[in-house]
């Protein structure tokens, strides 16, 4: 069994870093702040004796060794970024929660007959360069290298400068690295393991994802003096296609989620009717067909929703995965661990995406999930217990020490 | 008659100062731009043998002194300030065309029985710090002073604290000069007149406005994992406040108008349901009693949406006044001074605020119009010809002259 104090206290020390205005954090991708995350868990890492590689999406690589020199490495981990206001569990509990399975093999002197890699992917949460799970997707071949260099923040900065920027560029080649399994340690994001009271949600599937960036051309004019019937208001058309996004993702729900998080209108000046909206559309399902579906009628409602109002538009799909289904084995880990370890569990699927969605890809993956207050998370008051940690990470500790044997 | 070329030249050359990204200009208020504009109005002023005064409001008062030691001056005027994506003539005109009146009554060595005093009235647009013309507002006693310096921009910057950094933070009172008239001349930022071919608008009302801005509190969380029923989203709103806004104003045109032009969500990321949406609604009426009827179904409808969407609200009026009637002399006399001149004129209801909707409640005042391409103004794009600033000034010069008595 995992040390729940020991993990907590750097939970709580990481969460130092990059201080939120509420409580949580604030430590986006490739910022100073997200630097300094990285040098503290780099020194935890040395400390417990893991080889640090870092590979040219600064994703990070801590590596224990086994006992076979043949067998691939078994890689735990998740993500050490945070949305702008998000929380201090959201990612690091998966990446922590793997330092404390090889702090607790080091405690027990085990050796696994399989390398352990700890992993801390790259820029997970999308906020600032869209899209998420960027490194990830890299290394699993579903973008190429270059393309995520070239994604830009709202300043115009782009992800290949910021990572040099920062110092967290490594040499290593991306996606070079082979893997005997992936295991990620996750808080749900959503309401239903503490709804009904069960310890571990073993994740057989994840949802998939349309992200489209919405450009609205309408005619920035004087609000008080331009006669209503001679606008062409790009900030209404907005306000239609949010209703309609709303509209589509009910239609389909408990199966399908949508909405829009991130909204420009420009110039953004009171007495100006926004001639230019530009906002992304995020709409999930665990139903391929249904997905495609809602995408397809929002894309043909924003067109009926333009030519009303005399406005152009552009859909620029900037975020996208496929409903995923993790491996039978690997989810069967997970489940026995619980099992052994005698936690309430039940099958659940991912309402987020996370990076084992991608890595499921090229290596067989599974996900272990403890509940969150609420199921609240995206937001600083992002909350869990220390027994939901420790039953979550003793899980992961047990899925991740079957898998490389011993 | 003025001088067309010489006009047109000090447009041009105030244009060089702020310049906007499309041939427009960005010349806000009180920034680092709007104190050049001011040092290049001030010098001017001085070469046509003006005197400058500046109150604590940072208004620009330029003397030519008249011929009757008893007499109050005639005022012209109105603002050098744009919106962040401005045209080169919404303020400039009126301010230039004052300057124009007194050089052209330089060249033929008119003296006149009143001084005239040419006026720039500092954040007329009201763009960074709401609401708009507030210091003519404070000027003419509708704002305490106090108030006027306590208004942030979005950087949480102070009016007070941002005049004093430019250095235009004058000694003198604010409101204590008395005023025989005021006249402003300002493009029409409405189609009306270049639709009929009309050379001049003879200002007889001003709409009533209400800028109320709007803060929604829901709920930021996970837009994947958040089951649609659970959700308390901000954005949702504001695109139903959005709707609401344009039915209500649909429902009183071709007499009212309304849109929403200001809108900050948070956190503002793609994958989380907006927390807080804060923006400012803009309804305006000639009509006082359906300008109040709007507002009222506004506020109730608000109450309705944020209930059945389970958020909070605030409606904080941040920019009000009521309809406006010019003083009937005045108008007369820029009725006169059209018709004496040859110019077709017809008259007509100002859409925007004006400095001069203020002044007219302190003395008595009126505004000339001249067209604008397509109606269009708060854009980059807004265009007049120099034939239409020559004959809006020509007026202006005969309005002003004839009050002022030679
Ligand atoms: N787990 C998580 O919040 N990932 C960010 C990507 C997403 O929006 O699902
Ligand atoms: N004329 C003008 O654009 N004034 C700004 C105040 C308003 O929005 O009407």
């Amino acid at each position: 069994r995992i040390n729940p104090d020991r993990l907590w206290d750097s939970l709580m020390e990481m969460a130092k870093i990059g201080p939120g205005v509420a409580g949580g954090n604030n430590r986006q991708t490739l910022t100073d702040a997200d630097g300094e995350g990285r040098h503290l868990f780099k020194r935890w890492c040395e400390e417990a004796g893991l080889t640090m590689g870092v590979d040219q999406m600064g994703t990070m690589f801590a590596r224990r060794e086994g006992t076979d020199p043949d067998a691939l490495p078994v890689y735990v981990g998740s993500h050490l970024d945070t949305q702008p206001t998000g929380g201090k569990y959201d990612g690091v509990l998966g990446v922590l929660g793997g330092l404390e399975v090889v702090r607790t093999l080091n405690d027990l002197g085990i050796k696994t007959r399989h390398p352990i890699v700890v992993t801390n992917w790259t820029n997970e949460e999308g906020t600032r360069f869209a899209p998420a799970m960027l490194a990830s997707g890299v290394f699993a071949g579903q973008h190429e290298q270059d393309w995520a260099y070239a994604r830009q923040d709202r300043d115009g900065k782009r992800f290949g400068d910021e990572l040099e920027r920062i110092g967290w560029k490594g040499e290593e080649e991306v996606g070079a690295r082979k893997m005997h399994a992936f295991f990620e340690l996750h808080i749900e994001q959503g309401p239903i393991l503490e709804d009904e009271d069960v310890d571990i949600g073993v994740v057989t599937h994840g949802q998939g994802l349309w992200w489209l960036q919405v450009t609205l051309t309408g005619k920035d004019a004087h609000t008080g003096s331009t006669p209503m019937p001679k606008r062409r208001n790009a900030g209404l058309g907005m306000a239609r296609v949010t209703e309609l996004v709303h509209e589509v993702a009910m239609d389909y729900q408990p199966d399908a989620v949508g909405a829009i998080g991130h909204v420009e209108v420009y110039p953004n000046s009171r007495n100006v009717i926004p001639g230019k909206a530009v906002f992304t559309i995020d709409i999930r399902c665990p139903d391929k067909d249904i997905l495609d579906e809602m995408r397809a009628r929002i894309e043909e409602g924003i067109a009926t929703i333009c030519e009303a109002l005399d406005i152009g538009f552009e859909v620029e799909p900037v975020g996208h995965f496929d409903p995923v289904t993790f491996d039978e084995g690997c989810v069967k880990a997970v489940r026995d661990a619980a099992e052994r370890l005698g936690y309430s569990h039940r099958d659940i699927v991912s309402g987020a995406g996370h990076d084992a969605c991608w890595i499921n890809r090229v290596a067989p993956t599974a996900m272990v999930m403890c509940p969150c207050v609420d199921g609240l998370s995206h937001n600083e008051a992002e909350e869990i217990s220390k027994e939901w940690a420790r039953a979550g990470t003793d899980v992961l500790f047990h899925a991740v020490v079957e898998t490389a044997g011993i």
